[in-house]
């Protein structure tokens, strides 16, 4: 395989800052494009009584999600990074369990769901504050991307609240 | 009643981090919701040769703020606070008057709303600052919305002005 | 302020008979208003089970109160009534309460929605009432928004009926 | 020319009153041709300050009342009387006086605009009356109509009111 | 089989007369279900020359006539009475026959529909009569669908009228 | 009544072949316009927490139903039988009973349902089974409907299903 | 009225030029006018086996045709002439009669509007070359609209003609 | 000009089997070109009472045909054979003659319009045959061209039959 | 075959001379019935590292082609001409040779194309020149039509271009 | 830089003849660069009581005049010569003055506007008059940008009309 | 993990053969998983002259692709076989090796993607072979994705191929 | 020419700091004026055998950049900073020089545009960091659209890259 890292970066920044950036985008992209497989693959596998609001409430957050996985890969190779994107590295690489669940009910899967997303949202602050002050192009991307992916986890707990908020587990 | 707050947060705060962000989007959304209704209002009660021109200007701009308020209550339920959108509870809670003129000629209902605008924009960016350290998702939210509002203002001024930039009274 | 009263109205009622029927629709665009505020706090505050199918439910419905309380603001202003659309009035004016509920289950928003439907619709149908003889387009106008009001009240009722038709309490 | 009543009517009426009803919306077909050549006449003769915001809100105008022209000439057909929308009969047999501005300041057609929604609404609101008992189909065309007359003539209105609601002469 | 009444009706009826509307609109529900499938198969079982033309015009009146269906077993759904649209009971319950027609050519068909249309409109007037003192809203609904029914029964004898109007037989 | 078959069918099969094809598509006509309406039928019926989803979850099939109705109905037409889509022949002449539910919580409903896709189905595949070998346009045909239709059987099962796949009865 | 011309014209042309253009463009107008209104009529008044494909046909061509009067009627202003577009003003200046069919059967109106239109474009022919040395750009307006005229006046040809193209009279 | 086929094919096929598959389409390309250039023909030659309805009935078809000879040569050139698509090639390898009439009336072109149909349906299903055992992927392509294809040819004939379904010669 | 031209012609012409102008339009009708077929011949028989863009670049302009061979059909209908699309009579009639490429690199292609339309064009605009004192309607079309055909062969000719403009042979 | 001019030119012209239409289009398409940049300065610096209608009026203009830049260097490049569009060249070349204005009242603006269309539309018809006897493509792609250019200025103009059509200095 | 099998599958079948049918799509299912991301990857890390046809080439490839791996998880939900997509078990289960490439220039990755392609259409077409006497719905859903997957492999391929149709290794 | 600034600036901001940002922007829209030229005049002037992609390319940026201009220009305004627009001001203020390239291969005007992105995205970086501190709103903006403008370089660069990245010069 080539290089991973071109010769430039983006105008303004240092190659070696860029890099670092591209960096650090590379585990996000791994974890954004698991994430929309596993939603697919909660689609596909829930089941119960609430069966049909959940199955299609998962579509357009899937579509959101490839696009920032799209997103984030085109913003490495714009940073001079060569994005990887194949499932044989995600699963090389990742730093979290595949998920477990298959046929389920519909409260399971957004329980389940509802960890996921707290995982992967840590991890994108966490590269939020990693980026602030390096390259606030990258770092602005991140928040958007965090601000629906919070929202979309309000959609999953609002199902697990009672009138307290507190979540059903 | 239920309790407003519920025992979570987004992920990456702490719970009363996220709260705390929360509760300074309350009177936000209430200011929003006191908007559309008054541009709705202005809507109805313009007159004078102007007429047509101002009264289809509102109307975008009312979906604009009808979206904003929307967006802040819903990021509200996502940081574990319950959003309070009911009329008795705005006015109960705000520090503003309501709205005063009635029917009017366009010019006076410019003046109005651009007083109105001054006082809403300048608490979205105070709001932008109490939230900026602990949360830059909900800073970027209100960022955004800044900008859509003060390009609206700028719409009302530009009736007002003249030569020199100078704002009828 | 200004009089709430122009000297004229549509042509074909006397003036007086004509600001007779706008004056009855005061009250009416008040709780049109009250109602879409209402349903967009529900919309935030619904959790459990059922969640996104009701908080989906809930937003064309939004957006056909918001468009019913414009045409009937207008149809004011055509009477030659200027119509009143600013929180401030409709809470000093109204003879019912603020909406109750925060954070709950569907179950009790889809109940206490279906009580606030029954007001709202018996005082559309005494409204009805009272313009037929005066103003069949003004009575035809509450005519086409009460029934679509009363097909809504059928899908919030359809939640809580059992194979007899009799509703949840 | 072939007769102009058929020997049949809509189900449910006697061809006779079918026929009385066809008649009385004759005149009315006529008056809504005349109307939307004299909007177009306007929209192209209007000048000054103001022009374009009326020369563009004359044009929704004029499609919705060259609809109400069809809706009312397929209503005749319907009822077994066949309509006549030629300009010599329209000019032969119409009641009113041509529209009497060329090239005029947007204020003065707006005036005279408003003069001639007085007269045709006036007219409209007599054919509801003169329906009503024999035909509740052809009343609620009118009825609808209407509705959207008065609408857009508040729009002609509010150009021309002060702060009172009193018309600028 | 559960109960046909639910306990509730709309607001502002009694329960009685809302049921009592509900029960005038089944077999309006029937004539309207048999009508889309009666269109249906003509639309496949007309020949001759005039074939495109008439096969084509079938397709836009069967969208109305299936959206009426449920605009009617809707509303009475809403007035608390389950609708019944089932075929075997549209057959045991309609007090008209079959639709006698297979292959035959246009002229044949639009004949045939002629008459059933006439059937279908002369009892939705009755049904009109029936509600208008009791529920104006339902009576309301029944008149817009008149009208396009009547429009659309205009369409099929304008194919068989002669100069003076008088049909084919 | 005409002879339901012309002197021709299709190009490259023997008439008589073409003929036997359109006839095994009669009963497949009527039970697709059975299962359109009795969707229909349930889509009003249907009452329950779960009310919202399942209602809207109906009409894309129904739809589709209906589509597959005029799909075999024209195929039946091209091979020169003619259809029957009339209800009276349905009814008489089809081997299942009319759907029993009325008003009912949507599991119930969901069940009956699932037994009715079940017998389309099975008949389906045997109607596939007879036109294989002689006409692999039509047979086509039916594959392509019975895919759609046994992924909307999957739909009404998940509703049922636990965590190992086993149905509620 | 004031006067009809201006005392400019378009860049390039002399005032007196420009304006002898406009002129020409007035009766023009009252001739697109007239076909509109004409086309309508016939629309509403066909009768006979082929009533659905010319009722249709003619409405894309009369939206066409009021596209084109209000092309020239802004043509004329922008050269400086007051356009006159009201039915009486039409009806006092035109050459030709008023269009003399009610309800008649389809052959009988092509052959009336067959004669229509070719009174119409043998006068935009004679316009093409009055224009054509002082101004193209009207030129080549006037020779646009007349292609799309000569178009659809071969669709009406078209019904009329036989093997050889005789025109049915 | 270069070798006809390439020394690949799609996978899964030897490469003489998809060649000799490609090699049966070539033909089929070729009556699909010629027939979507007939079609046009017909549509530009056509006269008659009926025009209308049978002029707009062929550009539908005329589009489908075209995209079906687009499909065929892609899938000659995805089985390594390229396709020919000239006129010149077309009129030199056909085994069926040019098109006869020229302007005629209706009947006498869906006449002549059902036999062209006849033919190249015929030759159709032989590929399907042909192709059958060697490559279904192919097969199913024809099968899906042929079934619209003897849709269309349903909607001449219907123009040509009686109540018997005997059609006119 | 029927008399090739018909006894009339568009109105403002001698109808000697509109068939004249007809039959100049005959060969270039088959000219543009040829260039769509070669245009597709090319885009299925590219190859090289260019192929996707040059093969998307044909399709626009495969549609803009058909939509002249229309245009030019219905003008010499209009013109009293009876038009020839059939491939045999455009093989019989052209002037030209049958397109020589099979297979081959994008650059032959384009390097092919670029003759066929110089070809074409160069006889366009020697039509242009036939047409102009006799029928500016015509000449018209195609200048517009030339327009763009030119304006796609510099599309072509870019490819083929280097710096000096200078065409690769 | 390298040569302007290519060696070759659209098919039946000289080179020579080509290349001097191309030069001729050359400051068009600078003053249509200027136009479209001039427009948009003035859609941010109008301000006063007009400000909304005309600040939205611009916009259209503003997207139709880049068209027009982009279809005349489009037309210099088939015709062979390399349009230049950079801001420096323009300025350089250009014999016309910046645009004065800056903030200032809308009827400054306007006539301002109208003093460079003046300008503009003078130079396209001399453009017009030099090309019509070489190259009428060219010419017409002039004529139809004129019009639509002096309709536009026609807009500007009535602003500043009185019913005399005398316009405010 | 809960069962993989469920105790149903499509009516028709034997359980045994639904479930047997079902399990061959699962690795089906993780090949169409594994290109679309593939498919990414490469649309993110071709580089070279030929970039952006390639690059957006593969777009509506991927969302194609995309949806066919929804489908065959669909289809196996309703045998009653639970579909697995998770990345973990792709990786785990298949057996082909990741994709090699990272960075590379356009004909390297169409080079690498070709061999995709091929491995992945051959086990389609024996997974259509093992279906094709069990199930023919399960064996017409490969077949439809089968054209189209061979479809785009010809795309990728005419980019290798010269004159000859040889491929560039 | 009037006072550049007005004032007033956006609430929140002293009128000085919001005027400095105001003037920080001037330069930035006049590179975004700049730029879309730039590339409009590169879309023309590219030559060679990658024309049509590269051609394609750059019309959606341009319509992002011109975007981009608007949305500086108007933040200007509502700074209360009259923005300029003008050529002329912009070649007389700028620090770079005009473009250099006339008609050349793709290669070489990629080369060039890369360069052009290098200069124009450091200044907004320069600019970011000017504005953070003061109006986070304005910074916010500027962020944005470096995010995009760098995601075209990448488009650019990836032409030119080889597999290590390495930019062809």
């Amino acid at each position: 395989m080539s290089e991973k890292n071109a010769p430039f970066t983006v105008p303004g920044l240092s190659t070696e800052a860029g890099h670092q950036v591209g960096e650090v985008l590379q585990l996000r992209l791994h974890a954004l494009n698991d994430l929309h497989l596993t939603l697919k693959h909660a689609h596909w596998n829930v089941v119960g009584p609430n069966f049909i609001g959940v199955h299609e409430m998962l579509d357009p957050q899937i579509d959101l999600v490839r696009g920032y996985a799209d997103e984030l890969a085109e913003r490495m190779a714009a940073l001079g990074v060569s994005p990887n994107g194949t499932p044989g590295d995600l699963v090389a690489t990742r730093d979290w369990d595949d998920y477990k669940l298959g046929r389920a009910l519909v409260s399971e899967h957004l329980k389940a769901l509802d960890s996921v997303y707290t995982g992967l949202i840590e991890d994108h602050r966490v590269a939020m504050a990693k980026t602030r002050d390096i390259d606030p192009v990258t770092e602005d991307i991140l928040i958007g991307q965090t601000a629906e992916l919070e929202k979309f986890q309000w959609f999953i707990r609002a199902h697990l609240e009672n009138n307290e908020g507190v979540l059903d587990k």
